[in-house]
């Protein structure tokens, strides 16, 4: 079990092990990226400026860790055999992140000018290549790993990415967000706190936290894991999901722009449902570090192999950006 | 091989045959939209609205027939069962055909009012929705493939499904036309025809003959095909595309908008290239034909089960809708 006392060495830990995946998950996008001339020079350039954007690679990581931690516990597979066949399902999680990114950031949408640091990408090109770009990457998405798993599992990998990705699931989620925001849904300003927890819960059960689900289940399936260690992976990714949405809106409320790389403090603005606005901040930070500790029980009986994943749990309610 | 004497008559067994396969295929989508609750209302109206417009299911038709014409040949397999072998397919390729209408009908796209006789998606719900509509429509065509296909088979066929979308084809070709006519690209308004129509194809390949020539493959694929079956079928695909293509641009110079059921003349208006303006109506009706003969002539060695394929590619050019 990882030990907290020492958060500020913790967290070292945690930023230079996700440095490693960064480097190694970059590399990676790039190959994937190459597009014949077929594809419209255009359009791959705003691809390319989606996926490559600096960013945590947050999802990717989870795919790669959830392999590392199933293939050390007796397999024989080593660190670097796990990330390998892990590879093509963690470049997929990332292209569905980058893909509802560009789509959430639309003007028809959240209409947002910044993103991780820079023009959002109907900015920086216009609108029409925006949604083209999105469309695009979400077809590479399921090209990356329909080509790259073994095809004993590929269908499985396919299916479950693709309900992540769904109306039921990232789509439902910014769906229903969305139409709260706009008014669609009366009632909910006025809600008991209770009420308003449990909707966004829901919204973010789905918006973002079925993808970390399937980012983890993902990982577990390049790797042949077992049923009950694809379990942990899954309880510790619904709790690790709410923990990181949580710390989002804790950013949004209190982060820097500078820092956070987007604007903040747009929640407010727009008069939206929040953690800290229904709550309030420090019970926020509470129930984030209650469900990091969660996490990490979840994924207590992985063993060692799991420690990466248990620091993460820890660091993503601590982060600034 | 099918004679064209009696055109009347074939006319009226391919839209007898037609319609056999919407009554087929419009109570499996209808099915295959029901969502859980976990998916916002709205956004499920819209893919609804979206997925069972009244429309030719084209792409579907070509599915079943490729699975029908590549299954009787020995493979005992009676004609209901390659259809119910490839139903999953059939469904995947209509839901990324009715996504890409609905993204191209957007207002940053080709900005369209009228769809199938309706109000285009964002027109009839808003533009925030028609965007997550198209969205969750592709992550579904994904999930019926992967979850419908036989395992051993779903890999290649969500490949496939994921190349005809993407950025090298569907939506590269969206993204080629899009530059053109915000004049993106230089010197194509005064090239010779030849390099025109040189152009034209390699928009139209990729824009519309990728899904096609995937329709056809993935038709195959569902009853285990063997290798000279998928190249017949793909050669018909190829030369087939192309004339649906021209047969869609003389529709747009002269058809009639109740009988299209989406806005014409609109080609003209814009200055767009199409066959009939760089190489005059009579050129292009002469050119669909021959197209359609080339057609028929790629499935003459699949037999009497490729008639209906050879029927629709003599129909698709005399078209009126």
């Amino acid at each position: 079990m990882i030990e907290v006392s020492d958060a500020p060495g913790l967290d070292a830990a945690v930023m230079s092990s996700l440095e490693r995946v960064r480097t190694f998950i970059d590399a990676r996008l790039d190959a994937a990226i190459e597009m014949s001339a077929d594809a419209s020079p255009r359009l791959v350039d705003a691809m390319r400026y989606a996926l490559l954007a600096p960013g945590k690679r947050l999802r990717p990581t989870l795919v790669l860790w959830a392999a590392s931690a199933c293939s050390s516990d007796g397999a024989g597979r080593s660190c670097e055999e796990a990330w390998e066949a892990a590879a093509p399902a963690a470049l997929a999680v990332e292209m569905i992140h980058a893909y509802s990114l560009v789509h959430d950031d639309l003007p028809a949408m959240d209409d947002d000018d910044l993103r991780r640091g820079r023009p959002t990408c109907h900015r920086q090109f216009d609108e029409a290549t925006a949604i083209l770009c999105g469309d695009a990457l979400q077809a590479l998405a399921f090209e990356a790993l329909a080509q790259g798993m073994p095809a004993a599992t590929a269908a499985r990998g396919c299916l479950v990415l693709a309900r992540a990705a769904g109306g039921e699931a990232l789509v439902g989620g910014q769906a229903d967000d969305l139409a709260a925001e706009r008014g669609w849904v009366s009632d909910l300003a006025t809600a008991p706190a209770a009420e308003q927890v449990a909707w966004l819960e829901r919204i973010h059960r789905r918006k973002t936290g079925a993808l970390f689900i399937a980012a983890l289940e993902l990982g577990g399936l390049s790797v042949a894991a077992r049923h009950d260690q694809l379990a942990m992976l899954a309880a510790f990714g619904r709790v690790f999901g709410l923990a990181f949405q949580i710390a989002d809106d804790i950013l949004d409320a209190e982060g820097t722009e500078a820092a956070v790389g987007k604007r903040v403090g747009k929640d407010v603005e727009r008069g939206k449902l929040t953690f800290p606005s229904v709550i309030g901040l420090e019970a926020s930070r509470e129930r984030g570090h209650a469900l990091a500790r969660e996490a990490v029980g979840a994924v207590a009986g992985m063993g060692p192999e799991a420690d990466d994943l248990a620091r993460l749990a820890h660091w993503i309610i601590r982060r600034n950006h």
